[in-house]
């Protein structure tokens, strides 16, 4: 505890989860005044086919 | 904001879930009296061995 | 299953949630091939000073 | 209702969920006095690289 | 790491929460062959004018 | 889209939850390559009583 839970899109490499759970991490614990062990991040992603914005599947969105 | 998640199964085509998203975005937007821009919805899905319903698995539920 | 949360802002009526919740199980059970029986539906809120869109706080934007 | 979602790596086995499923309801329900019945769990998975503890991803954790 | 939720109904006493608590990480821990500390439960909860089954909020059902 | 859920304890003020979103919304921003205004950030809190690490409720454990 805390966690954190990010849900974007499958496009982002090892490399940039790296850094964002890094600095989401360390902003986190910062914020809860926390030890930075205690947080846990999840970064999950889902595909352009299954997320709706306005009423619209991101592939039909231009 | 709002952001809506529908947790279900996989066999959901691509049509369905654009209807589906279609529909519950104009629902929940009428709801809070919202603009459906606002709307975001999640479509997740999990496979009938990773959902327990009534303490058994979907794969052992006749 | 399948399991419907929506996040929203605390402003909605029991009148608007429980039109919301009878129309999106109607939706989602159409689009699952699956009894209405089968769809939960969760209604959550956050205030406006624990939601960020944008960078910023919602009790922060104009 | 209730729903228990269990976020854990992928390395689990169809027998062990199914026997996590099968504790964890007869858990649930007898804590809420609610018929097994009405018990929904979920079993999501992340790999390693999508999941950080302390602000490492668990990769790169010794 | 693992995480699990509970979204119950908020008449759980915290008696029922501590034994609840106590026996899924011991569970959830055993199944993925895991130290228990790794185990976080989050038990959270909606009222009944929160909650749909079937088309319906809990609050509508006889 | 990127949707960010952070669930933490209820003692954050509002200004380090300001703080906080701004800068988790910076950094996945950058992380997913996305402008900031498609980041929506959720702060969520449980109380110490509903929440268990190691098997114990928070308010257990010493």
């Amino acid at each position: 505890m805390p966690v954190v839970t990010i849900l974007g899109n499958p496009n982002i490499s090892v490399e940039d989860k790296r850094e964002m759970v890094k600095k989401v991490s360390e902003t986190v614990a910062h914020a809860y005044n926390l030890p930075i062990e205690t947080i846990t991040v999840l970064v999950d992603a889902l595909p352009a086919d299954s997320i709706g914005v306005g009423g619209e599947l991101l592939i039909d969105r231009k």
